[in-house]
């Protein structure tokens, strides 16, 4: 998508064909910063401080750090421990998962010596791949929100909330969530978007609402706690999230307070769907709330913002990173292969090569 | 309650008799200071710029103010036009409303010359009496809690949520959700509480968790976003808030992001009870969503933090004070006379008096 017009992916190979270079997601909305990651060290230590964030840009990303990996050393032990590093910087995601065991897949069985380069080409392929996908999941949700429009409740504008941020910035490009915004607004469609701000780390206020505005997509800002009354009030056409892991039931993971959102849309009528490319989907769960570990992280990120602290010196706080939408609150799926209920059915209709046997 | 081990209120007559003195909460949690109310205009601002806050508190600063107004001039018109000005600095809460009101009733009739006196002695009337009040309250809710602590799901202790501050900083003294928090922990009973940290203002990370702290009470802060995620794990026993104002059919409206706790109570079959004063009941109106004007706060409120921007430059955004629960959601109302249900048969039955004829 553009930044400044020119049109920018959130991950790169630098000059040297060697490093990867990505948007320090860290220093948006004030800054557009790079950082160079160089090695396995340096691109495990971004993805758990949050360099890099979003459950495709992480497996992305993470592909590129088995790469440099084996370009370090290109055993078979390294590409193990490599493996075992990167799974263990962020718990809950399941596209990390995915991306590492595409990549093991793909040159274990290479001789020595051929690994490096064919986990490069592998980790670009898996990038554009993922890009392709991320459009895909615009273009089928193009028809959903021309829909929404003809239904939607106020003549100005098609409102759609969204919760933390699922854009471009969360993938290689265009987005999960926002993709299906983006079509529409390059289709010509009013589209109004409610950002709601996402503390702890507030990816809504600081990520979601730069890229919108980068591209031209009018939005505004709330509190998460205003979620429910924007709702109540008539305010919301549609919600459109992402997800971090979706079960084969169709229980969506995804950033904490996704689930009040999803309440809340309930209760006011208004459609609830999250949009995700297969790589987030985790045919080996069923039950989202019992089965997929909630990463809970430093409570810091809950009594300082910005150096300024928030609590009495001293409070206990507690970082909780992601909740889970129960499937029977979910309107639909969206994914590169269209839109399906939040079932079994809907998602192995969708899939039907993830069926076991 | 007692800060440093010192019994203290939220507002009190300055040494001169004539001025008032209140805690500026915006200075919390970080420092205690006190300011100084010495006109109509002072304490109109104070109300407006939230240096004192919480529905029953924001009632009593008001009756203060009307005393300082007649100091200065105690005809008639005077009396009206500060009538009017404190009730122009905030619209949701209805407690305002009712202590200005009790004030020109007990002062209209006197001759001029009588009145400002009369006026201060009625002001601190109602103090004394809001504060028997917010007691009765927490007399009333400690067998509720007790209740909720037999049947409580962790046997470490009971596990309250709150919301806000509803605590003996939104009132005169001890509070209206808070009051029965501290009754059970100085009778013995091991309860936590769950305080979010209610964004846009933080109240909840600096307020309650500031005076949680001082009287001793163990609490834990989250991001207002983790509230459906510790009910849905099993993690809260009893939902507790306070309200602004409250239909006589129990529709409860309170600060923003109340609903959503609701939501998920109802969800995860966790009682939600609203703890408040007659003052708080509007018996004028039954539907709260359609009736009660909710505020809308400078959206730099939401956009910036302690001098933190936290959007990009030139963001929209919108600031929702309060939202309503409706009565559906709401398990049980507390009030100085005891605990009904969210009802009309509820309200009239604890306020007899109150039945239009």
């Amino acid at each position: 998508m553009k930044v400044a017009g020119r049109h920018t992916r959130t991950l790169w190979l630098a000059e040297d064909g060697v490093a990867l270079e990505v948007i320090d997601q860290r220093a948006l909305p004030h800054q557009l910063v790079v950082a160079r990651l160089a090695g396995l060290e340096e691109v495990a230590a971004a993805i758990r401080d949050m360099t890099v964030r979003g459950a495709p840009l992480i497996g992305a990303v993470a592909a590129y750090g088995l790469a440099l990996a084996l370009r370090a050393d290109d055993s078979l032990m390294a590409l193990g421990r490599a493996h075992e590093t990167l799974l263990a910087t962020r718990p809950t995601a399941v596209n990390l998962r995915w991306a590492v065991d595409e990549m093991v897949a793909a040159v274990k069985g290479l001789p020595a010596g051929e690994r490096a380069a064919a986990a490069y080409a592998r980790a670009a392929a898996l990038c554009d791949s993922e890009a392709e996908t991320c459009r895909a999941i615009g273009r089928h949700g193009l028809p959903l929100l021309e829909r929404a429009f003809a239904a939607r409740r106020r003549k100005d504008a098609l409102h759609v909330m969204t919760h933390c941020n699922a854009g471009w910035l969360a993938t290689v490009d265009y987005g999960t969530a926002l993709a299906p915004v983006y079509a529409s607004h390059d289709a010509g469609l009013p589209v109004h978007v409610w950002v709601s701000e996402t503390r702890p780390r507030n990816q809504g206020a600081a990520l979601t609402a730069w890229e919108l505005g980068q591209h031209g997509v009018p939005y505004t800002v709330i509190a998460d706690n205003a979620a429910g009354h924007v709702m109540q009030k008539g305010l919301c056409d549609l919600c459109l999230v992402g997800s971090d892991r979706t079960t084969a039931r169709g229980d969506v993971c995804n950033k904490i307070g996704t689930y009040l959102k999803a309440l809340a849309a309930r209760e006011s009528g208004v459609p609830f769907y999250a949009a995700l490319p297969r790589s987030t989907i985790d045919f080996a769960l069923d039950d989202g709330l019992a089965e997929i570990p909630i990463e809970e992280r430093d409570p810091r990120e809950v009594t300082e913002l910005g150096g300024v602290r928030l609590t009495p010196a001293g409070s206990a706080a507690r970082n909780f990173a992601f909740d889970v939408t129960p499937a029977a609150l979910v309107t639909g799926i969206l994914t590169e292969r269209g839109l399906c209920p939040a079932s079994r059915a809907g998602l192995y209709g969708l899939y039907p090569e993830a069926a076991r046997p």
